[in-house]
Formats: C-alpha cells, structure tokens, sequence
C-alpha cells in the first residue's frame, strides 16, 4: 500500500512538491446533509418565501469557503478556483437539508478539498442559522462524489 | 415555535444584536468522526509512531480553525475563545478516527459554532492526508455534545 | 485646530493607545449609495422575485465585511462587534441602490469604520454582480451618518 | 438585455465558470475621492511635509486590499495580481484627495474589482485617519475609469 | 523544572485555558536588527527623504501584523491589542535598521507574541523592499525587552 | 547602484510590475536559529519523545505561513506556492533549534519572502510554545541560504 505523501521518509509533516506535475483543468464534486426534524426542516422551507433565506445563506458561505480552503487545510496547496457552485436542497424525506458543492480549476492539484470545505461550512452555516430552535441537528456524510483531471485519472463514488 | 433569529421582520438577514447580554463563562463540546477502511486506519495508527503523525497535524488545523470561525460563518459573532482543545482517536471497531473539541470563552454568545467547526476542520485535514490512499472515507455524525454558559442554559446531547 | 493622533509627535505613524478608555456601548451608522441606469436597477428589482437576489448578497458582504474592518485599516483597533445590520433598498428615484448599515460593539473605541467597510464592501459587491450588464455605475455619498457612545459623545450628521 | 451572470436560471448565486477562458493581460483603472473642508485637507498637506503621511498609510491600505478582494466579494474570482498602484493627490479646488488605482494581471477574468477594492480602501483609510478632525468627509465617485484585456474588450469611461 | 504548558499530559498541543485568569493590563516590548552593508543602509537612509521610506512601509507592516498574530501562531489566544508602536532606526554604527515595537491590551494573557511578530515581519518588509540591492542582509536578536501585567511579573530582558 | 524597485520616481510605494516576466520554476531556501538555555533545549528534545511536539507544531505554523506572506508584506506579489518544507532540528552545541525552510513555485516572481516568512513564523511558534519556561530565547540569523529562477539568476549564501 502507499505510504502518505504529505510526510517525508523521517515522518515530518511537508507540502507535496507539485511543481512538476501539468497544469491541467480539474474538476470535484462533494457532498453532505444536514440532519434535522421536520418541524425545524418545516421552519426553513417556510423561511425560503417569506422570512429569510438559511439556504442562501449557506450557499454563499460555502462559495466563499471554498477560496479559504488552503488557509484552513494545513498542507493544501493554494490555487485559483475557476469556478464554485453549492446547491441546498430540502429534503422532507430525510428530513434535512442535502448540500452539494463542485468546484473547478486549471492547476496543478485536485480540488477535492476545495468542494468538501465548500459542504462543509455550507452545513455548519445552517446549522448556525437554525441552532437557537433545533441543537441536536446532525451533519453527516460529507464525502467527495466526482473528481477528475489530472494524472490519478476519474474518480467517482460508487 | 420560534422564528430564526438571523433575520429580521422582513426575512433580511441579520447580525443578532447581543450588546446587552451579559458576559458569562461559556462552554461548547462538538463530536464527529472520519470512516474509513481498516488499512487506512492502520496506515493512520502506524504513521502516529513513525512516518507521520495525522492526528497531530488535524488536531492543530482544528485549534486554528476554531479562531477563524467568524470568518467562515458570516452572521457569528467574533469573540477571543480562551481554550481550545480538539482529540483525535484511532478506533479499530468504527473503524476510523474519532473527533472531540472542546472550547471555551467569556462572552455574550455561544461557542458552539468554534467548537463545530474546529471539529470539521480536524475531520477535513485527516481526509486530505490520506485521500491519496482512499477517497471514500466520510465524515460523519458532527453534533454538538455540551454546551453551557449564557441564559438558554446548559445543553446535552442524549 | 487638534492633530492627527494616528500619528507620533515626529510623524510617525501608530495605532493610537486606547488601554485607558473606559468600556463602554458603541453605535455607529454609515450609508452610501450605488447609483446606475433605470434598466440597471429594474434588472436588480426583478432579480429579487425571482432570477437571483443582488442586494441579499451584498448584503452578506457587508456584514461580513465589518468583521474584517481592523484587517483592511491598518491603524484601526479590532474588536468584537455585537451587532451588523445591512440595508440594500432599491431607489427609482435616484436610480440606484441606498446602503445603510449599523453596527454596535462594547468596547474602548467606535464602530464608525465597521460601518462604513460594511456599507463600501456592500456596494463593491452590488457593482460586482451587475457590472456585466452596466459598467458606469458609481459609489456615492459613503458617510457617517450617526455615532454614539464614548467620550467625544453623539455625533448626527447633518 | 443580457441577465446577470452570477445567478444560474433558478436564481441561485455561483461563482461563474471561467474554466475555458483564455489566459490574457488584463488591466483596471478605477478612482475616487474623500471630499472634506479645506482646514482639513490643509492638516494632511502639511502631515505629508511633517506630522505623518496619510496619503502614504492610505496608498499602503489600498495596495494591500487588492490583494484581499476576492476574500471581501463573495462571487469575484481569485487571482494573483501581478502590479498595483494607488495614487492619492490633495486637490485644493474640491477641496479633498483624489484617488486612483491600477492594477494588472494575466489571468481568466478582470481586476475591476481589485481596483475598486484599492480605491476603496485606500478612501475608508484616508477617513480613518482624519476623523477625529472632521466626521462629516465624504466618499465619492468612486468608479472604474479604463479596463482592458479579455474577450469584452477595452472600456473607457466617458 | 516547568514543563511545557501547551501540550497535556499525554503530550498533545492545546490552546491552554485562560478562563479563569482576570483581565489586567498588559503591555511588551520586543526588539530585533536587520543588518546590512553600509551602501545599502545609505540607499534607506537617502530614499526616506526623497525616493520612497521603506521604514514608513515596514512600521505599518509591523502594526497590521501585530493583528494577526493569533492567525499566525497556532496555540496563541486571540485578543484585542488596545495600542501598537513600531520603531525603525537606521543605525550607521551597525550598520543596520534597529526595531523595537510595543503592544499593549487588557486581556487574560499576554502580548509577548504581539511585540515579537511586530518586529519580526516589520524586519520581513525592510528585507523585501531591499532585496534587489542585497540579499546577504540578516534578521539578527529578535527578542522580549519588557513584559508586564499578569501573573508571573515583570519581566526585563538583562 | 541600482534604486529601490519598490517605490516610483516620486518615492510613493507600489508594486511592481511583473506582468511581462516570463514564469519560470523558482525555488528559494531561508534558514534561521532560535538560541536558548541547554536545559530549555532539553526540555524540547525530551518532549519530542513524550510531552508534546513543539518541533512538530513550528513547522506546521511555518508551512501555514509561508502561504501567508503576500497578506503579511505589504508589497509581496500573491504567487501560489507548490511546495514548502521546514525542517527543525535541535543542535545542542548551539544550544537551541536551527531552523531551514525550502519553497517553490512556478511563477513571475520569486519566492525568498515565502522562505524567510516560513522560518520567521516558525521560530516566533517555537518562543510561544517555550517562553513559559525561557523568556531570554532569541532568534537569530534569519537569512537567505539560496535562490535560483528568473533573470536575476543563481544566488548562494557564502
């Protein structure tokens, strides 16, 4: 198995070399819920149309989070993001809110990270948002879904 | 039931006012954990000892990210937390690495937002060290555990 | 007349000592406007029903903007605002887009200029999502409109 | 008319997909002003010679906020800017301090944004600075003067 | 012997707890030298009259540095600095430019690391604005002079 | 001799134009030492072991900051970095902690302020972590080891 390039051979912590590796154009989707009940999900769906948006909100947060991934990810190599879409949809079945991010750019590196920071304080955002009447909601499965370009080639969660 | 406190009358998101709350000791406990495979796990509890300690790297991306969370989070307010404290544990039976954070202040609001996101931040800097070995681990079950301090008084997870 | 105490007796340039400043409630309210063509703002009021809400965004930024005042002045003191509101109304009058913003804080200076970055990054983001269509759009009028709290006492302008 | 880009067709923000622009020489002028009563213009003048440089603190403040941009406007593109200026002039007849900002990069969007930025900041800055003198200055006209580069062509203000 | 307050006992990094220390005042002062050839100092010397003061530049780069110090230093508290003072002295005897800077707050703990990132990237900017003429010039003697407030005392450097 | 590039013929800072320079590999190599008791060294090499990694928490703040540095140096061109080591070691003959630190990007200008950032801030962590135990630490002989890529050439430290 391979070993976890983010250490060297005497295990000390180090941004990867990339500098020779393609620019090349690359593309992440991630993804995660924020789990809450249906009076709470009730509250945000109503809150859409008449008292204020959490869902775009949120939406903004994750973009702008999606820029300050390297500040937050301590080996992550910075780059410029090309592009930032965060989709909040509510889901009565579940019931909560699913949140899916896709982040692209021409680089060096993946931006996986980028799309899984996005998710996440899309849903931390939420959660801020709602907390004062639901405390136990739950965020759950944030998971990379898609990823491509670059030389380890497409990867897409089965 | 309540309305959300993030906006105003006419649905307009806001920064609640939160000047004349007294200033109070506050505390906040969030969770969440990192599922993975058992061979990536071992290469996490492995690396601890001599190639490269991930638990140490995530547990001081979380400590740092509990001070940017005002940034992240656009209608929190800011305040100086004065502890911070984030454990990671290795457990074979999830299998996977479990998250705990702890943070306190003295303030007129909460801490649980800090203590959330250091969490995810810790969750999303163990995936980034180890996404080259495996891509489908998942973050999972992020929830506040305690929080205390503050009029709505203390709060427990079940 | 007095001096400039952002300054030293030789000129030098200094975050002026406030240590000796008794803690008390701050208020401050800047407004400013974004002014541009009839067919401009029309695409902004129709954008709010239903193709994108420009002033819910900026008004985002401008809150968020406020909390990074003491990054982006250099000699300003930070401090942990307790309350932003932002204001965006359309104004078919003018034709343009009216910005006020309120911010509060207890602590040892004024908010003055947390309330003006809110309102200039609020109209820097209502220029930049409509700039593709319009890009003669100006900011005007950015002033202190009320302050309050402190030694100096209220100031109202005019 | 064309609509606004920065909302997909159900009215969502995003931050726009650049990924297949081309990669070119883009340039953005922008100015402004901080109007104030001649006394006041007359203390920064004669700071300038003796007391303390504000336009000097002002220009640094605007430089560095262009950095900062796409930290402060939620949908504008990260990009690294390869030059930046600010100009900052007392102006008797106004009486005030005219500002003015260039910035360059090569790169797959424009730096208006980061030239309105400088400018803006460099004007938040100039009142900072000069406020405990006079609170009723105002910030004007601030706007984009000359853009160039990219596939929208050259553009200069009237 | 102490041990080192910033691990626990199982020697992990935490941001140690302060809650329950009083909030005094606090003030220190660091120093440091960033020396040069006797040309080079010139070039410094003869550019603050006429062709550009990289010590004006440094002295703001030290103050807005100062701010972040919390950002910077993973295990630092946050806290509101209340004045900064940065001084920049050429020194021909050196021959160099000595730097001293001073940082004051009310707070639970203190401002050491404030004083000591002022120095250090206010020497970082008289390094960067000099390095096309030499880059042989060394950041020599960052140290504490002074601390004061607190518990632990008074602290002079001999 | 050559001016300072830093400012114009007037003497008003900027930053320069590198719109035109081809990009190019860069790589730049700073070091720098922090000096200290033997039994505070030994205090940090007997941690390394059991009590807490203070060489481990240094280089990661050194790796963070030398993303930083275009925020922390004024007229710093933003360039992202696509590697960054820090390496500390304990040299009990010194007594203290040698610090190196080694960066590279593929851009239009170079990265030594990255490399001299990286030591600066790792060795700033390194006082934090320690000056419970030692205030009278100083860092010293911050300097440029090597630099090669773009016109100005090769450059090595004698």
């Amino acid at each position: 198995m391979a070993g976890l390039t983010h250490f060297d051979a005497e295990g000390r912590a180090q941004m990867v070399d990339v500098s020779d590796k393609p620019v090349t154009h690359r593309i992440a989707t991630a993804a995660g819920e924020v789990v809450m009940t249906p009076a709470t999900l009730a509250l945000i769906a109503e809150g859409r149309a008449a008292k204020g948006d959490v869902l775009g909100v949120a939406r903004l947060a994750g973009i702008m989070a999606a820029k300050k991934t390297a500040e937050l990810i301590p080996l992550c190599h910075p780059l410029p993001v090309t592009k930032v879409t965060v989709d909040l949809v509510a889901d009565a079945a579940m019931p909560g809110v699913r949140i899916e991010a896709t982040v692209k750019t021409s680089g060096q590196t993946g931006v996986e990270m980028e799309a899984l920071t996005a998710v996440s304080v899309a849903a931390l955002t939420v959660y801020d948002m709602v907390k004062a009447v639901e405390k136990a909601m739950r965020i759950e499965g944030i998971r990379l879904i898609l990823k491509d370009g670059g030389k380890s080639g497409r990867y897409e969660a089965e």
